[in-house]
């Protein structure tokens, strides 16, 4: 059992909650929303990613014998509601955006409707799982719109926050768009295109740098990217220059090189203009660096012949916006709405759907939350995708979700696309919504 | 085999590199040095953190037969070099700061000597190992230093970046001084004391607040935190006096109360006045919500009245340096100290150690960092842990590296101590390691 499929990768508060729920048989439904309270100042859209990961924690959640006897034995619980626990399975239901899905703030990405113990438990891995995902694939979907028709890869591993971080960080920046990841463990469990170059440890250790290009180009004859920068730029390139006529005998194509410091935008030009004029018309330019959505922009506005990036640290921490204000709030139980209202973060009450109108040119036009029973113009986003524990289909194919992002990102109105940040879009509250939180306001207590 | 423990959880042009070494039988002796180039804007020091993680890794690091199938199947490797990776081991010599101790700039915190594929291998996995705890750890210690006598529990885990960020933080800020965190998969593994309370789903689940409080309080007689502020904090802490007799009645002692929203510091001031009045001295308050140093430090100022803090997303994912400029890069091969001389990116050579002074007081007074071979003034830092792929010794139980950094922070100078981020300290770079990196200049290209 790993620690990402432990039923203990929860909060404390959980397993306290679900005892007093036990002792006073509280297991009616309760209908829990997953949503984001607010933005980051530098997010103008989210992208929610994550609904397999979630899903797959959901239908199979237990808690192992181990996990049974530490609970015993940790001095907290009643044998009575650590034996309840032996048979502990996830038995509701869950509504949810299909992944790739653009939204906004108090729009519920998840909703789920099961017993009160079962819903309370899975809040805190739910919310860990979702959040992640989706804050890389919005940071790594700003990056697609600010180098379009460039090569992008997830270079970010090592700084990632852990093993998770770095598999996940791989996937949900792909479903965004990326070309693939540089993490070899995410090729093997997700199918993701790997790539690779090579580092300066490797021209180092070699006493002259063209014995590295030659040495790495035989070991890796249909897939040579040289790293350029490791002493001087631009005498690297002329080297390579020298080295045609030795890797074209051998019939060995150099793909491209990479720059990895120094002015990137001046360095390309000039590197650019050497292979050109040397006849190396076919060798593609790749730039990394503590690169993100801004020096990519500014990049492309310096006109910086690249032809694709890696990305890695402020994609993988997303360093601009490291977290979401991501929670996950009662909303019903016992069939009863349900508000909180601490200052500041107040919820909407009650079972709600997202109503999403697109204008005469299918771009976005506003969208309203409202009752699921309260239909509003536009297009239902929330589907049923769990019934009874249990998936409603097969995963989704990762194509379709990388091709709805891409919709998504081109029905964007123009001041988001551009990742403005002053930009802002519509999200209403339908009357009926406002009605039931006024009256849950002047009842509850 | 998790992803966690997975020799395919590194970057693709390890393995590209490491086909290269393995074509021209490049086996060598190699010398990685792991360090952090430049603190961000708002620390003044690190904590080191994370090497029994590290050493792990390192001792169990192997390829399963399906990583080697994936990896013959991937039309990327030779045959012949994916069947050496059958036996691959890790048979190297690490020295290392032990864990929690105070370091700088271009120190090394960690290093590797061995065969250079090994060597080179590991690079991304013990840099996404150490990059993370020293983060949190460091993170961590700055609140510890900005509420002194304050009890601090993690309260991360739903927006840590995924399972293994959660699981590490926990680990990480509990050695840098925090009481124990509510994640409770930490508690099971590392033997981290757990703390918890309750949501407000759990008050909003009852139709009214006194049920909600009296329902947890039985369920849990010998640890109940009330959480106050679903509705109305003081109101909530008026029922609480009511509650009391009933309480007693039952041999029920409230604990204390949790407030998570509003101005903290007011409603502290007003609850504890209403809990003193009522005769509640002994019920103590939590705070969380959105906390982090900076919060402390005012919290601290304004006189709030809390006994301990939950500290969350803030800490988790070290929002305001979510990074740390942490690499690994090669000092030596074959015998010849090398050297990187990329734009901004230049390393210092050889094998190196960090000389560290106290004064009187054993107040830090400055490091110099130089070659193992010509050793300077003050105590050499850096301390062989593992030879031959095994560890020299048994893991340091957590308490000694508890108190090593309370002994560490102590002596760090006042500045420092205070998270001044104008703070800076002296760290020297020895003649010898200045002459190695001049010659080196000269001679290599």
């Amino acid at each position: 059992m790993t620690i990402a499929q432990s039923a203990l990768l929860t909060d404390l508060y959980q397993l306290t909650m679900l005892q007093t729920y036990h002792a006073e048989r509280m297991q009616e439904t309760a209908v829990f929303d997953l949503f984001v309270r607010r933005l980051p100042d530098r997010r103008s859209f989210l992208l929610a990613v994550g609904l397999e990961q979630a899903l797959d924690y959901l239908e199979n959640l237990h808690f192992t014998a181990g996990e049974l006897d530490w609970l015993a034995g940790c001095g907290r619980f009643t044998p009575q509601f650590v034996a309840s626990l032996e048979n502990f399975r996830f038995t509701g239901e869950v509504h949810a955006l299909p992944e790739g899905t653009v939204f906004f703030p108090n729009e519920p990405i998840l909703r789920v409707t099961a017993p009160l113990s079962q819903a309370q438990l899975v809040e805190s891995r739910l919310i860990n799982l979702l959040h992640y995902q989706t804050l890389i694939a919005t940071k790594a979907a700003r990056c697609v719109l600010a180098a379009p028709g460039k090569l992008l890869v997830d270079f970010g591993m090592r700084r990632a926050h852990g093993a998770e971080a770095a598999l996940l960080a791989a996937r949900a920046s792909w479903l965004a768009g990326f070309a693939g990841t540089a993490t070899v463990v995410a090729g093997m469990r997700f199918g993701i295109p790997i790539f690779g170059t090579m580092a300066h440890s490797l021209v180092e250790a070699h006493d002259r740098e063209e014995d590295a290009f030659i040495h790495f180009a035989a070991a890796q004859p249909g897939n040579v990217v040289l790293l350029i920068d490791t002493y001087d730029t631009e005498a690297a390139a002329r080297k390579l220059l020298e080295l045609a006529p030795h890797f074209s005998e051998r019939s060995i194509q150099i793909k491209g090189v990479r720059i990895d410091s120094g002015d990137l935008a001046e360095h390309a030009r000039r590197v650019r203009r050497i292979l050109d004029e040397g006849g190396l018309k076919e060798v593609t330019l790749f730039g990394s660096g503590d690169l993100d959505e801004y020096r990519l922009a500014e990049l492309s506005e310096a006109g910086a012949p690249y032809n694709g990036y890696g990305i890695g640290t402020r994609l993988d921490a997303s360093t601009d916006a490291p977290t979401l204000d991501m929670v996950y709030k009662l909303q019903e139980y016992a069939g009863k709405p349900r508000r909180k209202r601490s200052e500041g973060k107040a919820t909407w009450p009650g079972r709600k759907q997202i109503y999403r109108r697109t204008d005469e040119n299918g771009i976005l036009a506003g969208d309203c939350l409202s009752l699921e029973n309260a239909p509003q113009p536009g297009e239902p986003l929330l589907q049923p995708v769990m019934r009874e524990g249990k998936r409603l289909g097969p995963p989704e194919p990762p194509a379709d979700i990388r091709e709805r992002v891409q919709r998504q990102l081109a029905a964007l109105p123009a001041a988001l696309r551009a990742n403005r940040t002053d930009a802002s879009y519509p999200v209403e509250i339908a009357p009926e919504l406002r009605e039931l939180a006024d009256r849950l306001d002047r009842e509850t207590y």
